[in-house]
Parts: C-alpha cells; structure tokens; sequence
C-alpha cells in the first residue's frame, strides 16, 4: 500500500480550477496525488460540520480521480454501488460549491442520484445493484447505432457483492456482448465487519498478491508482443490460465464465471490505478479489477475505528474527536437490543438475525452475549428471512431486524418462506417512517401497506418504550409471524426497563376520550406520543379530542374504529409513512363496512410522491404529519364537526 | 449414466408394500431399481391423465428413493427447490393413496407443504430458497438439546441455484457450525433451457467427470485407511485440493465458498447413490453433491422434448401422445408475444427481458426475432427488473415479462431501481390473479395492492384482447414505468389483431348505464368480460347494472368513481386479487374522499386467508367471485338499493 500523505500540508485550493472531469483530464498523472490529498481536506472538513457518511468516501478518492482521469465522463458511465463512497465523485463533477448542502434539505443528497447530475448514471441508496443496472447500460450502449464505444464501469464494494442481486448481476455478465468493466473496491468490511465465504475469499486471494503481480506482467509483456488481437486474446487467456493455475493452483470464481478477473492492486496508488485502468479499458468483454482499499484512508482516527466513523456525526477535524450528543434518552434501536436480550436469556429458542446492520439495529447486543444464537448474514435481506423461515421451522423464535426500505428486498421471502407457513418469525422493521437525511431511498414508508396485505401476519407498532417492549414478549407468546415497526433514533424517556406484559393483539388503546360528536385522533406507532402533548395546547381554544393508539394494523381493532366512527364526527389518522394502504385506508375502508361515513382526514407521506432527504422534522412538515400539520387538521376537522353540529 | 429399464415390465403393485420410507428401508439396495421403475410407471399412469410437472419429478426418482433409503425421514429433514421435482417423495411418504388428487381441490398440493405432511419439511413453490431454508434447520438442530444429530439436505437444481437467494445460501453456508448437504440435481435446463455463467460452469465441471472419479476413488481409500478423524480430515482436504489442482487446474467455485463439493455422479445410478450418500452423510461441516440426471428420465418423448414435458397436460402413456385441447382462443401470454414483436418492428427501443420462463411468458416470440435485444435471464427476478432499469437509464424502453407471484421478489427492485428514478420500464405481469392447480405459492394476489402504493408507477390491467394490445402500446408513448397486469390463460377471441390506439391514461369506460339509483359494477382486468353476460342474465329479473372498466388503478379515474357513487346507490368492485390493498380498497377511498357514503360490496380474494389450489373456476367461487358470487352480490345490493328508494 502507499504511503499516506499529510494531509495538513496541502491546500483545498488546488481544487479550485478543478470543477468537471475536463478539468482534471488537463492535469498530468503526477499531479493527482495533490488532488487526491485535496479532495481528502475538503471531505474532512465539510464533513466535520455537516455530518455525512465519512470512511467509505474516504476510501475511494483515488479509485474516483483515477476513473474520471481515464474515462470520458459523463459519455462513459461509471455506476456506483453504494453511494456512500461517492463525495469525492460529487466533488469532482460540478457540484463543490454545493458540497456543504449534502443530505440537507434541497441540498445535495447523499447518495449519487441522476436527477441531481448528468454524471449520477443510477440510483444507488441500496447496495448490490450496480452491476446489473451497469450491464444494462453496456448492453443498451452495444445495441445504439453511435453509442458503441461508449464505456461503462460499475464500482461494487467487497460487502454489496456478497448480495444475490450482485451475484445474478455476475452471473448474467458474461451471457451478452458486453466490455463492462467491475471495480471490487474491497476494503476487507461491510459498515460492521464483513461476513460469509466470499469475503473470506476475497481475502486469500488479496493475500496472494505476487501471483496476481506476475499475472500482470505476463498480460503486459504479451500486449507488448502483439498477442492482443482476436486470435492473440483467446492465446492470452490460455496463458493468463496457466500461470494462475501453475502459481496459485487455483481458478478463481470470477473465472469460473466467465469473467476476467485483474488484481488486487492498491487502490490508493492513483497513478498505478490511472495505469491500470488504460491498460484495460478497452479490452473486450466483461472483466473485473479487483483493488484493495482502506476505509477511513488519510485520517487516522478512521482508519483505526472504520465502523464508528462510517457515519461519525460532526467531529473536531483536528482531534479527530467525535462531537457526541450526551442525550440520555435512549434510542429505539437500544430498547430493542437491550430487551432481546433480557428475552434470550429467559428463552432459548430465541435467535437473533440481522443483515450486515449488527450496530446499526443494535443487534450486537445479543451478538456479544449469544454469539451461537445470533446471525449477521450480511448484505443478504432475502436469506435472512428465509433462513429465519428455516430455525423457526425446526423449533426456533427467530428476531430478524432489518431496515424497513431494505426489507422490500425479503417481500416474496416474508411471504413464501414464513408467512404461507405461518411460522413464528418476528420482523422487527428498524428505521420505519421517515428517516431524514438518509433521504429518497432509505425512508421506510411502505411497509405497513405491504405487510398489511400478507394473510395471518400480525403487524404492529409501539407507541413508547414499554410497548416495544411489550409488543416484542407478545410475539413469544403468539403463534404465527408478526412484524413490529419503530423508526430511527430517539424514543421518549430513560424510564424504560419496566417488567414485560403481555399485550393484547388486534386491540387499540383509547388514551384519551375527549367530546363526543368531535375529532378523535387515531396514530400508530410513536407518533402517538405527541398528541397528548398536542391536546393540551388545543385545550386553550376549547377544542377537546380523542386519542387512540391502535397499536396494531393487523388485526385492526375494528370494535374501536367503528365506535369511534359512532361517537365522534370527524377522524383524523397519522401514520410515519404512505396514506395509501397503511392505517388510513385501513380505517376508512372498516367505517366504510360499518355503514358509517364519519369523514377521515388521512395524515402521512403523500402516496403520489416521492419523499426527498432533510431533517426528519422538516420532511413531516412537508408531508403534513409534524406537530403544526397536525394540529391545523384537528382545528380543520373541529370546525366541521361544529358546523355540523350548529347544522342540527 | 445407467441403462433406462424398460418400465413397461415393471408392476406398481410393487410399491403395495411401501407406505413409508420405513418400509422402504427394509428392502435391500438390489431391490431399488425396481422401486424406482415402479415409481415412475406410477408416475407415467397418474399424470396421463391428472396433469401436472411431468418431466422434473421423472427425472428425481433415484435420487428421492436413495434419499429416503439412506436418511432417517422424517427425523432426518429433506428440503426440496422447486417442489415440482418431488412427486415420487409423495409417493413414497404416506401419501399414494391420493395421489391422484394431486393438484386438485382439497387433493395433494403440486408441491412440498408442511401443512400436508411431515415429511414435507418447507414450502417449496419458488426456486432457490432450500440452502437458506435448510441452513436454518441445520443450525437450529445443532443449538437443540437431543436434536444435535439430526441431519438436513437441501435439494436444488442447477436452475435455482442461479438465484441470488442461492448464492447468499451458499455464501452463508460455511458460516456456522453445520453439517448440511447440498444437493445440486443438474439436468442441464430450467423449465426452458438454462442461461448463465454459473449453467455453463457446470457443465464444463460435468465433462471432468474423470477427475472426479479419481478424486471421490482417494477420498475412499483415505477412509479405509482411517484418515477421516478430525485431523484427518485437514488433511484429507489438502490431499483433495492437490489432487484436484494436479488434475484439473482449478478450484471449484464451491470449495472456494468453503462448502467441500463431490461430483458429479450419476443421479439416475440408485445403488452408487446411495452408497455415496452413505460415504458422506456424516461428514462434518457444509458440503456440496453434484448428481447429473435427465429431466423426463425414463420417458422417451420426455426425454426428447423436456421443455414441452416440463407440464404436458394429459398424454397417452403408451403412445406418448399428448392430448392438446384444439381450442383456438389465444392465450393472454401469446396476444402480449406476439404484440411485443409488433411492436419491437417498429420501435428499436424495446427489448425483452424474462427470468426463465421465454415459454410461458411468450417473450420466446421476440427471442426468435430479435435475439440481440431478447434477455433471459434465468432464475434472478431482482437482476431481470435492475437490468432493465439500466437499459432505460441508457434510453432502451424494456419490456419486463414476469409471473406476478415471482414479481414479489424484485420489490425493491421495482421500487429503487426503476420507480424512484421514473425509469420507462413496463412491467407486464403474467399469471397475476388466481392460476388455478398450482395453488397457494403461484397465486399472484398482492401485485394491484403492493404496486399501488409506489408513487409515478402507472398500474393497469386489460379487459380484453384489444386492451392489452392498446395498454402496450400507450406503455411506449408516456414516460415513467408502467405496469400492466393479466392472467394465465385463454382470452376470449381470436379476433384480436387490430390496429393499436393509444388509450388514455387513467381514464375508466362506462361499458353499460344500468339504473340511475341501482347498482355499479366496477371492474378492473378479464374479470370485466363476465359482466356483460351477467347483466344479460338479470335483466330477467327487471335489474339493470351499470358497468364500468376501471382499467386503471394508479392513477384511478377519481371523476369516474365519485359520480358513480352519486348516481348509483351501491357499488360492487369486483378484482381478481386481494381485495385489501387493491382497486375496491381505492374505491373505498377515493368515494370517501368525495364526502358520499355510497355502500361498496368489495369482491376478490380474502384478505385473511390463503387460497389453495385447485381449478380457477372452483377457487372463484370459494372466494364469491365466480359468475354466481358476483350475481348474488348485484342481487344483494340491488334489494339493498330497492329498499333505500322504498323508504324514501
């Protein structure tokens, strides 16, 4: 690996002239190091302030100025996995001076999007999808009259290449006429550490880098010669074969997949990746370069922590020291990590799975204690279901946390491999709702409407801490799958490690019973928990409502939903997610059964939008649901109700 | 491979005494070809006339019989991929008697499903999802008291295991401790002939079959001489790999995943099978058996013609002949192929993508055509759906053909890779609504439900022949993706080539005007063609319904349901899918919206339980949607409205 450089030493402005890949295609190979170091002092120090996914951006500097040094971008097209390596490429491609707006609100998102630049070739919030979306560009490319020579790389990460999606990606590369290249910037770990046979793999094969060096100057030495010609290139393969099998007595799987495998090289050398890549970018036919990286690269307090500073919050540039909030308040990813425990060690058929999000869901906590009884699977969403589908089928309770977004990548899973079954697997969907800076992708708004369609699986959402709490015992003591939302970040109160009670399914609380022939309010979830708040500010105006926690979509409490339709003459619900399919339509569709027409003001995530990245308190405002969206409908809907009433 | 015996000679009374493995078990080896023969006679006889999955079920007979011989079912657990291959484990497991019920209502289930035996371990409708599922069961035995011995084998095919669930199986495979056996049933083809880099791997391991046998003759002599204890075995290991590397120069892409791979040996060699699975059931840690077979094996025409084979329909056994309906109504399937192609003529755009199934969807019509812009896939609905998001991103309009039940695994897919960015992929999903035998797994119920809610997603669904045609071609002159839904089999007339018109998007027909006050019949998709008829048939009865074709759910035609539900007392919706979630669920909304109370009765599946398999008609009816279920509801809601305008 190369030396790192100090970075203090080298000043942002050399950026300055530097705001397309044009501009930097002036410079000579030598001068990309400087920029290099740059780019590394400006990521450091907007990302100090305004917090962003730091390690991984870190990591592939290099890699992005060497790609836009030798590919004719935005013409070739280079597709990122994983957008979160991507700063430097947002750098670079016209967009610096809108740097410091990143994942804020109308600002730049966080991940590469194509409706922010010409240069963001495809969506990439979820892992594992360049190569296939990658192969259809370089296909689409072959099959245009005047785009055939345009190029397409795909850069995948040594965790998202673990995905079934990347592997059906792979597996396909090489069934058409196509010269993509893959760039596996293998960094030897996921956000946690990485995990499963492949990665194991991948890191033999970096350690037997002197069979791969020899390999290379064979290819050279015969490009030299002239072999590289049709006829020259099946003789090549041949040899490149030989050698690999003579030095290392070994057919690597990307061979074995028809797909010429280059490298490790180090992926911090930018003039040797600047080399390696015009040696290869015209070679025919799918190939992948493997280059070994280091999250976190250049800042030392990175490259030490990978995982805490993947996401590091604001931090003192200087120290390295994180700026952490001391709020007390626990998370509800904590609660839920915590009280897994408290139920593993009462239950040994309790089993923990997650996928590659051991910190983030907090699944780790039982991963210490349990090692044998807990699961990372890695970015792997559909086995994690199904292999749950498999322990609970032979006796076990299995605990899947996963994303709500990511979990759409389970649907068929959750349906064939547990629900049909009516197995008892408990999906706890972490980060459910809108989860704010995040943005477009990661935002958790479908899964009440699509978990709510699935026959005999009960779903449900806490509205405070003893809830979830109670919601996650209450799934032991139940047969058949159950799903369980909560959202991203801080729940209410410290005051939570309270004994377990069994809650009763498909059974609403009315928290506050207010006037009848008024509004009542029904919530699900944590949203909940302001309406009490909400309540006493409309006190002041003499506008008294109801509250229900419904607590659980499926089964709907329908006795409540049509008293409530009765005895109050408006109904106002809010969700943390889309008003289509969700608690809303769920509500109006059972008033509609009980022959009622109490008017429903549905609150949440409009259903004809997508919801863009900001705070999650200015995105609600934007939806409607924050504490002013939602106090407007009340009055609106109070209103009506006196109208009807003075009506009368 | 072994000589096919001439099954003619072979009596099933045979299997008179063969109830259950256990008494399997008691024959000696020499006497399992004959079971074997007996089986597939069985076989042969029942399915000629029953129809159901012929040739794959043929082809697993010897491997089913050894199976059941060496393992201590239903202790020990078979996990089967794709059920269809597992007729002769009914047979063989308590379930002859009613065989012939296969398929039919209230008969045995077409696949493996626990609810109906104990020996079926985990529902086996789509592909690739046995390594998880069984991976599941082996760790969960090993963290259980008393079960720690028992043993699990996933049975897959070289088809599913192309799958991206597969693979993170089989990445997650060498895990943990474990001792599963992977079965790799390869007869060289999916339902249609086999695609990928991994299909072709495997064959070029198959034609080193000589390595094999010298490999598999060292592991023997190995353990004669004592060398498999623990330590043994390391060594055994870099005895193999030498011999493997000496050999063939190449590491298998198994061993390189750590699962220790046998094979290939023939599968249709019932003794050597045995003595195999004897050799290696307990073996410790994953590992991975390669058996080559011949779908239809035993059946000559089977053999010829697998793909034809795969579910001929009913056939005479001597002859071979199959006995096809000389209907000439066109199915749903060849009015879209043969429109694709249509409309490829004129617009080179378009390209075809299909997971493994070019015949049932007919994109097989524009494979022939246009081989270049043709994709299938294989079994790898995640990549079929990013793929064509590349080729949109890179100005191609794909069309994506995908049976709506296997659709549910690309729901991220859909949503990150296409929807987000509004990319201009259609997605014409087959088989959506109630297919009939198949049951409870193939069913595509939840398609108008979980598309609904994806904001820009545009989802349709023709009435008739034309419709389709028509909805195609609007596909290709809006922006955006598209979803067009139909169901299996025949339309209604095979006067359907007529010239393309664009139709409007989101804009419902008013078929027939009814009775202002009486009742509406809402429709969307082949569903509506019935009503015509049935209004026919209760004008006799002095009722006159109003009919409309929705022909959109997103975006519904709002202005068309709220006069509706001014100008008609009552309403019934009627869709061939659940009816939470989908377009009654909408109407529901959207006349609650408009401030009316008109009554809708909501026909479609249940959305609290499963449905089953068999005959369409049959399952319509059980659901009330039938011909008969929907008149008794117009003749409900027709008294309903009489009633209302007594009153008045």
């Amino acid at each position: 690996m190369s030396e790192s450089k100090d970075n203090s030493s080298v000043s942002p402005d050399l950026l300055e002239g530097i705001y397309t890949p044009d501009d930097l295609r002036q410079l000579s190979p030598d001068d990309l190091p400087a920029v290099c170091a740059a780019l590394r002092q400006q990521i450091i120090s907007t990302l100090s302030v305004n917090p962003g996914h730091f390690a991984s951006s870190m990591g592939a500097v290099e890699l992005t100025v060497a790609l836009h040094y030798v590919y004719d971008t935005p013409q070739d097209r280079i597709v990122w996995d994983v957008g979160h390596q991507a700063y430097a490429h947002k750098l670079l491609t016209g967009r610096r001076d809108r740097f410091s707006t990143l994942r804020k609100k109308g600002g730049l998102s966080g991940f590469p999007n194509p409706s922010e630049s010409e240069y963001d070739t495809f969506m990439a919030g979820h892992a594992s999808n360049s190569i296939s979306a990658a192969l259809g560009m370089a296909i689409a490319d072959r099959l245009t009259p005047g785009h055939e020579r345009r190029r397409t790389v795909a850069v995948t990460g040594d965790a998202s290449i673990s995905g079934g999606l990347a592997f059906e990606g792979l597996n396909n590369a090489s069934n058409n006429d196509n010269n993509l290249l893959i760039i596996l910037n293998d960094n030897d770990m996921s956000i946690d550490d990485n995990v499963g046979a492949l990665h194991r793999y991948l890191s033999r094969l970096s350690t037997s880098a002197g069979y791969n060096r020899m390999r290379y100057r064979a290819y050279r030495f015969l490009k030299r010669h002239n072999f590289v010609s049709e006829k020259g290139r099946g003789i090549l393969i041949r040899f490149t074969n030989a050698v690999k099998s003579l030095v290392s007595r070994r057919q690597n799987i990307f061979d074995g997949l028809n797909i010429r495998y280059f490298g490790p090289i180090d992926g911090h050398d930018v003039k040797n990746l600047v080399k390696v890549l015009n040696e290869i970018k015209d070679m025919q036919g799918p190939r992948l370069l493997h280059i070994c990286t280091v999250k976190g690269k250049g800042y030392a307090p990175a490259e030490q922590n990978p995982t805490v500073w993947h996401a590091p919050g604001k931090f003192d540039p200087q120290t390295g020291k994180r700026i952490v909030s001391d709020s007390k308040i626990p998370k509800w990813q904590q609660i839920f990590g915590h009280t897994l425990v408290e139920l593993a060690d009462n239950d040994d058929r309790i089993t923990g799975i997650t996928a590659a999000m051991p910190s983030g869901t907090s699944m780790n906590c039982m991963m210490e204690k349990y090692p044998l009884r807990t699961f990372d699977v890695g970015i792997s969403e559909g086995h994690a279901v199904t292999f749950a589908g498999g322990l609970a089928a032979a006796g076990k309770r299995p605990f899947v946390a996963i994303y709500s977004s990511f979990l759409q990548r389970a649907y068929d899973n959750i349906i064939h491999d547990v629900a049909i079954q009516g197995l008892p697997v408990t999906f706890c969907i972490d980060r459910a709702g809108i989860v704010g800076d995040d943005g477009v992708t990661h935002h958790g708004l479908f899964d009440l409407a699509y978990m709510s369609v699935i026959p005999g699986l009960k779903v449900c959402s806490p509205m405070d801490e003893a809830s979830l709490r109670n919601m996650m015992y209450t799934a032991l003591h139940q047969d058949g799958p159950m799903a369980i939302r909560y959202p991203r970040g801080e729940a209410f109160s410290n005051d939570w490690r309270k004994p377990f009670r069994l809650i009763e399914i498909g059974k609403a609380r009315r928290l506050m019973e207010g006037r009848p022939g008024g509004v009542a309010v029904m919530t699900i979830g944590p949203v909940g928990h302001e309406i009490a708040e909400i309540a006493e500010t409309l006190k002041n105006d003499n506008i008294e409502i109801a509250h229900y926690d419904m607590r659980w979509l499926r089964p709907l409490d329908r006795t409540a939903v049509c008293e409530a339709a009765a005895r109050y003459s408006a109904i106002i619900t809010v969700e943390d997610g889309t008003v289509n399919g969700g608690l809303g339509s769920a509500i109006v569709d059972t008033i509609a059964e009980c022959g009622l027409r109490t008017p429903v003001r549905k609150l949440g995530t409009p259903d004809n939008q997508w919801v863009h990245h900001g705070s999650v308190s200015e995105l609600r405002a934007d939806c409607g649901y924050d504490r002013g969206g939602i106090i407007t409908a009340i009055r609106d809907m109070d209103s009506y109700c006196r109208e009807k009433e003075a009506d009368r």
